[in-house]
């Protein structure tokens, strides 16, 4: 890999201060001197769980107001509780949206949703082992939860378009 | 499929205007009659391309300062000219990018990069028979073509966290 330079944040202001995002203005200074600046999105971490059985990929699918649709998804919520990790947001979400603790976990990968604009880091985690947790779920209203045929996941990659959902689907089918 | 209910727009307002990407807050009324809100950003949609030939696929590596990192990514571009298709645009950021017009194109997936806040939408394209373009490339300072062996996608796959490049290297994997 070629050498790296650094990418020097000196300073900036904030835009937008919203409850889920904010919007900020900052400059950078390049290694070549030259200063840019950007406006870019910030926004929690997420992390999203690939729970599967020896049939099934568990999944959800949920309104997305911003585009007027219902999605299909992997189970998954931001890292909005002080102090944990992406580990333990991963379970307390699997709990959550399915009802469901695992016995096995397993770091998949992480990846930014899309840095052009927004720095938002989404952590993606396989879970098996799957038993039903003390906690009783609370998915939300009009949050469905979907038992998808692991035989199937070319249906389930066609019947998505969530980025977290393909990324986690795709790396599903080169392992079961 | 479960019949999937609607979700309509009933209004909202401008939160922020910026040249990237805007903030809005909008209100949804469900099936059940149930009105939510929500504040998301809208983001102009996105085309990126997987080009290869039999040895190698071509990336960037560029600065991304809202993640302080460099990043290798797919050749991509924002939907900015009126009237473009997404494959026009595919093909237009391939020339600006890397330099490069491909005899063979082919629509692999779109997908929404995080619609719990974002309306973005990424057209990801397939580029075979890579010839030089006429026009000379303008990928701009600091960006740096790559070109990754074929025979190690695992370790592109390693060497990105760019959700675009990871769903479109994924995808690769399957077909080389």
């Amino acid at each position: 890999m070629s050498e790296v330079p650094p990418i020097e944040p000196i300073g900036g202001e904030a835009l937008y201060e919203g409850s889920q995002f904010s919007v900020c203005r900052k400059r950078f200074r390049h290694a070549d001197g030259e200063v840019v600046q950007r406006e870019f999105v910030r926004r929690m971490p997420a992390a999203a769980i690939v729970a599967y059985d020896d049939e099934h990929v568990w999944l959800v699918r949920q309104p997305r107001e911003a585009i007027s649709q219902y999605t299909l998804e992997l189970p998954a919520g931001k890292l909005d509780v002080e102090g944990e990790s992406p580990l333990q947001t991963a379970q307390r979400e699997l709990a959550e949206e399915i009802g469901q603790e695992a016995e096995h976990w397993e770091a998949v990968r992480s990846y930014y949703s899309s840095s052009g604009y927004s720095d938002e880091l989404v952590h993606i985690f396989a879970a098996t082992g799957l038993r039903p947790s003390d906690t009783e779920p609370d998915p939300g209203e009009r949050i469905e939860i979907v038992h998808w045929p692991l035989a199937d996941l070319d249906g389930a990659l066609a019947a998505t378009n969530d980025a977290k959902t393909v990324v986690g689907l795709q790396w599903l089918r080169t392992v079961v």
